[in-house]
């Protein structure tokens, strides 16, 4: 295939946008024209693409006639705005937001459910979805085969970058002030994030749930192909910089044969599997790795038909961009 | 009650010890003489008590007979070698270091077990639990009048003070070292703890469980009373440096009656149950205090009979220091 495509990347100044446009270019995207594009505030910036600077514009200006494929990853309201223009122009959407609904952008993982590519019409509207579900998706598809999952808990200990690049400036801000004993006046999050977590990422609905969580479980529950997975899951604040960390427990009906868990995990794309006795951690593995790292793979405590699992990944970077990108590579083979 | 006692503290020069000593002397326990013991190393220390200088001493030439209770608080070896002299001198022991078989030292929560100290012989001997077991019996063990507790899901935090003076030093040093963009060569910890999550506490077994994970699963059915009350746990190791969170998981056969929940964990003595919408942290809230602080309360995502919260409090404190000096306040009625 010698086609290319003219593409545009929306909040390309941003955490995830900067690594999506390093990412075209690693994985050498057959790109005919970039367009970058983000708010006024930073439109006239440039960031570097295959050894140019690339000028970012505005995108309230941009015709998306103009390109083939648009990635969102500028926040809901930036999507709901602009990827209706998009899909009018007959420009494929890639959106990482999660602001439109599944039923018009499914939500993919390469790794676990591409079969939801078949039968998509064109101009294609495809969903990215959260850090959190893109790794889990990645390492549950493959225990599916193994037994039947009936329910999975989670704590979710989530990177400051989660929230963009605000708060990992104010997590850097604070750490300091605290070693230097200077007096600590919180900005960004509502308290101090140093050397503390934080029980919640955003605000919960009156049954306590944030919108982060519901999302997570409605992801999931939609890549995994079981619309009614137990999920319990908490989403966690952790003074951590970049990469997500997940701590799982699975339930099974049945003792779950850890050989045959190991064996697929192994095989299985996308995963990283650390030996027994070791784990990964974000900061020494995850971080800058096109692969979820899993650790700690274990039965419960007189518990045969329960497996717990340690899992790290970048979410940036596998959480966000890269899926994004892998996302694409399976458009331009028949549906852009 | 007019009487006072002789106690000794050994491992008084440590994050526990140091701290228990404050708390005899916060809460007016009836102490005549206070004899401070440690090893070599810090023997000729002193630590303040009642506006006083307290010299310490070695433990190896210590003689129990002169105190009637001693508290443990040295790490399993120091308790194994001398808690045995302690109890042939008559003198009652309490343990923090988990190293005696609840046969002979049962683990005692006030709050949630005080039932186990009938039918002690004297001289006594109990155990103080693990950090989480004891904050989460405190929290648990008022929700078992509710619902028949099946399952519990824990993700516990812990505060690197868990691993003692030494960790706490460490998570300083390399933290400073990455804000001045040093080189880090972690000590202590087998790798980066700043800015880092690390997935196990101490080593795992062949199973690929931690001797804590172990010991908390064992310490929280014997005070809960529910010898074979599922539990999967995964106990890991945050850059924080005081105060354990909990993310917490339970499941009943039926739904939960959250008003009921809320109403018994506000009623419940050694808690702080924190409004709806709002969440405690270990910085903000827990460390420093009494209680065990609460919030987070709610069912599960389509699951009203899952009970999620999140828990946190003082690992030295709460988590031991105050369990033991209140189990002490229970022997001073009548087992001393
Ligand atoms: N960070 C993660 O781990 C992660 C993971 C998965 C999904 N996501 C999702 O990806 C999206 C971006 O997140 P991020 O972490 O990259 O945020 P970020 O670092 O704060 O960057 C935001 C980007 O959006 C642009 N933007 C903001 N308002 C805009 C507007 N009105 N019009 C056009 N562009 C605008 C910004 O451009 P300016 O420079 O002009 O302000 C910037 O390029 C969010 O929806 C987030 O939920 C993030
Ligand atoms: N930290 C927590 O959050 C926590 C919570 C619950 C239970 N615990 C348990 O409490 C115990 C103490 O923990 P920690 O955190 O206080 O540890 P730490 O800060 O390292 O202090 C250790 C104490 O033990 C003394 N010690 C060490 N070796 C000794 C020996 N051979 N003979 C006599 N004394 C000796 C030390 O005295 P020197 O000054 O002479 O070295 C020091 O006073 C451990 O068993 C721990 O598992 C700790």
């Amino acid at each position: 295939m010698n086609q290319s495509f003219d593409i545009a990347v929306i909040g390309a100044t941003g955490t995830v946008g900067e690594t999506l446009v390093q990412i075209l270019e690693e994985r050498d995207f057959p790109i005919a024209n970039l367009h970058l594009l983000a708010s006024s505030e930073s439109a006239g910036h440039s960031v570097p693409f295959r050894g140019k600077n690339v000028r970012v514009r505005e995108v309230d200006e941009f015709d998306f006639s103009k390109v083939q494929l648009a990635f969102f990853a500028a926040g809901p309201a930036v999507t709901l705005s602009f990827a209706p223009r998009a899909t009018a122009a007959n420009c494929a959407v890639i959106d990482l937001s999660g602001a439109l609904p599944s039923a018009q952008a499914p939500n993919l993982v390469p790794e676990a459910n591409e079969r939801a590519l078949a039968g998509l019409k064109k101009p294609v509207q495809l969903s990215s979805p959260s850090a959190a579900a893109t790794s889990l998706a990645v390492v549950l598809a493959p225990l599916q085969a193994l037994f039947e999952i009936q329910r999975v808990s989670l704590t979710a200990s989530l990177a400051v970058s989660t929230q963009g690049r605000e708060a990992v400036t104010e997590l850097a801000r604070q750490t300091a002030e605290l070693l230097n004993a200077r007096p600590l006046e919180p900005r960004f999050f509502d308290r101090q994030m140093a050397f503390n977590l934080l029980a919640q990422v955003g605000t919960p609905d009156e049954h306590g749930h944030t919108l982060l969580e519901k999302r997570l479980v409605r992801e999931l529950r939609e890549v995994l192909a079981q619309p009614l997975l137990k999920i319990s899951v908490t989403c966690v604040q952790a003074p951590v910089f970049f990469g997500d960390s997940y701590s799982v427990t699975l339930q099974s009906a049945t003792a779950i044969d850890l050989e045959a868990v190991n064996a697929a995990l192994e095989a299985a794309p996308g995963i990283e599997l650390v030996e027994a006795g070791d784990y990964p951690t974000a900061v020494g593995d995850a971080v800058g790795q096109d692969v979820v790292y899993v650790g700690r793979v274990r039965a419960g405590i007189d518990a045969p038909a329960e497996l717990n699992l340690w899992l790290t990944s970048d979410n940036v970077r596998k959480g966000a961009a890269l899926n994004a990108v892998q996302l694409a590579e399976l458009l331009i083979k028949d549906l852009l």
